[in-house]
């Protein structure tokens, strides 16, 4: 029962969710008080046992007076009736309102007894009389005029909230108006969560110095999901693959919890663990979904709890959760889905499946020129934490579907009600100054990856704008012909449009005081020195290669050749930086790399050159907002930024 | 300076929002653990500070291989590999792995010296051999399959995410990825709340036995609606208009909080008061708006705080809140405005305006049969604290605007970002059955305005369905012509299509065993009884009005007549149970009721009659999914319903 193959006997998603749907996660109601109630479910229906208001009221400042001692006033002929007493919010009227008579009252105030109407005290004046105070009335009120009648708001008896309603401002201001400061609640569900894996260490403290530890994810990821969901999440200590500690660890959270979530473990061992315990202390319910990611999700029982197992790579954690789990802990809550859930899009680009099982494909989401919402896959393999960061969330692909066509309509389930569209999207090279000056937008997304792709997804329209790289100034029209593809592109004008350009300081970055005495190029080629190059994507990369072919010229040798004699010329890191912690780790004696970045990690630097960056926005978004907001924060703070690093300028 | 004249001169609310924007409210950035970061917005760009993950690893279950001796490798012709060791997730490889060597290997755990890729486990097995034990790899990799390089993820020196991003369940996971527990957030602006007003009383004190004091709602309502726009509400004691208290409280508050807001009071008095602190103790920006609701509006600003005085009826102290006061303490908290806050709509009804001030106007929400908003105005008098439920937000009204057109487009600002339009709305008679019922559905609105008024909204197609009565048995056909026009019109085909209907029986509600021995109309007319009545628009009053006419016929004298001999007659209170309150009270000797009241609340009943409950539906929303599940629980609740009940019958 326990062994591997099981999991290739995959339950369709429709029987995952009723196996969850089997589960109850409710808790008990309880009773909060009505300053904790904002976002809580009433448990049961509300009836008013009072009259609000409880007596009849002046809804203005003015006169009580009886309506009919008023008919034919006007400005003109205004009407002066005696002022016989006065009657103040929150008192009893010690005073009666006779014919003929007013009193002075204030809004809020107890209409006083044969007082029908109230006389704003804009169409008044005092009047100083022989007999005493009169009161000048030059308008004429209808009986009823001005005055709340007790119970017009809600009289006792009246049903005033339904069991269910969620407890927004306006039921708070309702339930206070009827004096109640206890609210009956649905309970919240509790949702005990454990991390599985030997390799998990608690952020905040140190990872060992030996390599294989990663910090834990899952567990801070899903606590946050669980609350957008409308559970109080529970984390507990991370569960190894021994069985006796993860028995203990899930009896003692099914104890204490509505619901137990692990995750964390993408290894087989581990789930076999858990599934040995959940066969021998509770009930299985089901054991793998056909759907990609989550395949290994666990769904079952023990005496006091449910139990839902999620994948262990972190993307796929929180989409199985917020596709099968945060629909149960809401039901539980008796919450709704949030408005906010899902996004309706269409996609930028098409994309095709090869697979017949279900999909939820990670997905980003830009809005074009219009405000429409476009939505593009977003893969970095499922172990990426950053594509949390990089998608907004899932769109499910059917698994009959086998291409999705651009500007095809579908619907995104976000990864958090409050995740919205970046104001502004680009795709391209990694730079420390493009890097601060995004500081100075309002929600961003910038996906550093290269100036190639960046250049390759401003043409696929799907970015605002891109990040590229070239010559630092204009080649000759000679040079301008010849075959450096990427910066040919740069350049051409169907690419975008140049929003703004700069010049960067490159070369190799070496240790302090440059103890191997590196001068150039030349020093890669001809001496044993260990090198890291960047990624085939990067701008700077190119921009070594065209210096390394210009080398070769020189020497009257073939490009490949010295590429050949680079000791970790193939050897590529991902970021701008990368390159330059290795080599003040001591694993590299040069890297590609900026001046900037050398100054500030306080290594050497061997200046080999200039190259400009160009910020190329998409020609149909020169329009849209979040575009206007980058053309104006580079108008206003790229000097500023420029001058903050050393080897860069306009 | 101080007198009320100068609130005549009202400022524009443009100027309104831009004082307001001129108040300083942000609070200091702070720290939290990760484990309370959710909601909360990055007070600074983060950095990646490593690698994520810190080292290559093995992104499947398998084994670490050189990728070429796997080359030319697949079902038909496997390679066998040397199995030389294992390598766990979360421990440093003791092993490397030579030409023609593997080493088993769990997700997760770092790749071995000398490997550069994984083949996945379903894709070997073990082999014994005499020389140890082997694995057949049954397909071919490439470098890198199935690993995933150190920073990959994420890369030291990388820009994580940017200062003013919102942290949700996602970004929440990578700081995770970067092992950062404790995260630098920008602070939530403290907002101290001080109703004024001697008549308040907080929610469960008991109220005075004296007429007068009501309970505090605005200090509830705001609080939540604080807490809505990223606050962090304060609440103070009440102040009533004395002028040293008002004084003390006002500057506790402004010393402990970013923003002070008083509410509550109405009357002109308290306003002075403040008005007069402020100027000696502080600076006032502006006082009085031209926007309705909002006309006493106060912006100033203290030595430590901001001050905004809000208009004293609930409806309107929200409504300025939203209006005016939640941007400002979103803008200093960092956060967004929600995606829901506001929701276009179209005019269910026209609506004409006089006035040529700016209108905050009070709107319903109703979704009609294709799914799209409906907005029609709710206009109880800004003092109602129930219009605030039966209203979903507020439409601005330019003040040149003087009609908004049936089918108009307009956009509606929700009360709160969860509000959402009712499942189901229903208008007309108020009865314990239907409220009953009304229980088993999701986010019904009833508003129980009388079967007169339900059947005139459902005529103008406004709400789902209506509620009127009628005879409880048709009456013969020269009868159903007569003149009781509400009644016929309930019977008229086109107002709606009948969905159920039940019976109820109606009298005169008594006090207990009946101590005027009460035995019908009659002793109403002829003995001098206090009675209670209901409102015109109640069915019930109609059913009563037709058994005087019938009793008058019968005495041959006129209707007119014998309603005149009636005491309190034309005494109409609002709810269907009030008149047997006023019984109960001891301030009426017989009202008009159902017997289900009477027996609710343990009183004497005369019964009169049986009237018919008719539950009518508007044609158009016949597929309505809210009205289906009415329908639904029409069908399986409204039986028990009655069983629960007296004096009523299917």
């Amino acid at each position: 029962m326990t062994d591997r193959k099981e999991f290739r006997d995959l339950a369709e998603p429709e029987r995952a969710h009723e196996a969850i749907a089997s589960l109850d996660l409710s808790p008990e109601p309880e009773s909060v008080a009505l300053t904790e109630a904002r976002g809580r479910v009433l448990a049961e229906r509300f009836d008013a046992e009072r009259d609000v208001p409880g007596f009849d009221r002046a809804s203005m400042d003015g006169f009580a007076v009886k309506a009919r001692d008023t008919f034919g006033a006007d400005e003109a002929d205004p009407t002066v009736l005696d002022l016989v007493g006065e009657v103040h919010a929150g008192t009893e009227p010690d005073v009666e309102v006779g014919e003929g008579e007013a009193v002075e009252i204030s809004t809020g105030a107890v209409m006083p007894p044969g007082a029908d109407a109230v006389v704003m005290v804009e169409r008044t004046d005092y009047v100083d009389r022989d007999d005493g105070t009169g009161v000048e009335i030059r308008t004429a009120v209808a009986p009823g005029d001005h005055t709340m009648l007790a119970g017009a708001d809600i009289a006792a008896g009246q049903r005033a909230l339904g069991p269910g309603t969620r407890l927004t401002a306006r039921e708070i201001g309702l339930l206070s108006a009827l004096g109640v400061d206890e609210v009956p609640v649905r309970g919240t569900p509790r949702v005990g969560i454990i991390s599985t894996g030997d390799e998990l260490v608690r952020p905040g403290n140190p990872l060992s110095d030996e390599a294989g530890q990663i910090y834990d994810v899952n567990s801070y990821t899903i606590a946050a999901a669980v609350e957008e969901a409308g559970g109080d999440p529970v984390l507990y200590p991370h569960a190894g693959d021994d069985y006796e500690e993860m028995e203990r660890l899930l009896l003692e959270a099914s104890e204490e919890c509505d619901l137990v979530l692990s995750s964390g473990s993408t290894s087989a061992s581990a789930v076999d663990v858990i599934y040995r315990v959940i066969e021998s202390r509770g009930e299985l319910l089901l054991h793998g979904v056909a759907v990609k990611p989550g395949k290994p999700m666990l769904i079952g029982r023990f005496p006091d709890s449910a139990y839902v197992g999620l994948p262990g790579y972190p993307v796929s954690a929180l989409t199985i959760f917020r596709a099968f789990v945060a629909p149960a802990i809401r039901e539980a809550a008796g919450l709704p889905a949030p408005a906010t859930a899902t996004v309706d899009a269409r996609m930028a680009t098409e994309e095709r499946y090869g697979e017949g099982r279900m999909r939820l494909m990670p997905t980003g989401l830009v809005e074009d020129e219009h405000g429409r919402t476009l939505a593009y896959p977003v893969d970095k393999g499922s172990g990426a934490t950053t594509s949390l960061v990089e998608a907004d969330g899932v769109v499910t692909v059917h698994p009959d579907t086998a291409y999705l066509a651009e500007g095809e309509e579908v619907s995104v389930r976000l990864f958090s009600p409050d995740v919205r569209p970046p104001s502004v999207l680009g795709v391209g090279e990694d730079d420390p100054a493009l890097s601060r000056l995004l500081d100075s937008l309002d929600s961003p997304r910038y996906l550093p990856f290269g100036s190639r792709e960046g250049l390759r997804r401003l043409r696929n329209g799907v970015p605002d704008f891109a990040v590229a790289t070239g010559e630092a100034e204009p080649r000759s029209d000679e040079r301008a012909s010849g075959d450096a593809a990427s910066d040919a592109e740069s350049r051409s004008p169907s690419t975008g449009t140049e929003l703004a350009s700069y010049v960067r300081e490159w070369g190799l970055i070496v240790p302090p005081d440059n103890p191997d005495d590196i001068e150039g190029l030349a020093d890669l080629v001809d001496r044993d020195l260990r090198f890291i190059n960047r990624g085939t994507n990067s701008g700077l990369r190119t921009t070594l290669g065209n210096a390394v072919a210009d080398l070769a010229e020189e020497r009257e040798t073939t490009r490949h050749e010295l590429v050949e004699s680079i000791t970790g010329f193939e050897l590529t890191v991902k970021a701008h930086e990368s390159p330059a912690r290795k080599v003040a780790a001591g694993t590299a004696d040069a890297g590609l790399g900026l001046r900037s970045t050398a100054d500030e990690l306080d290594l050497g630097f061997v200046p080999l050159g200039e190259e400009r960056v160009r910020i190329l926005v998409n020609p149909n978004r020169e329009e849209k907002a979040g575009v206007e907001e980058l053309a104006a924060a580079l108008d206003s703070t790229l000097v500023g930024v420029l001058e903050g690093l050393s080897g860069v300028r306009p």
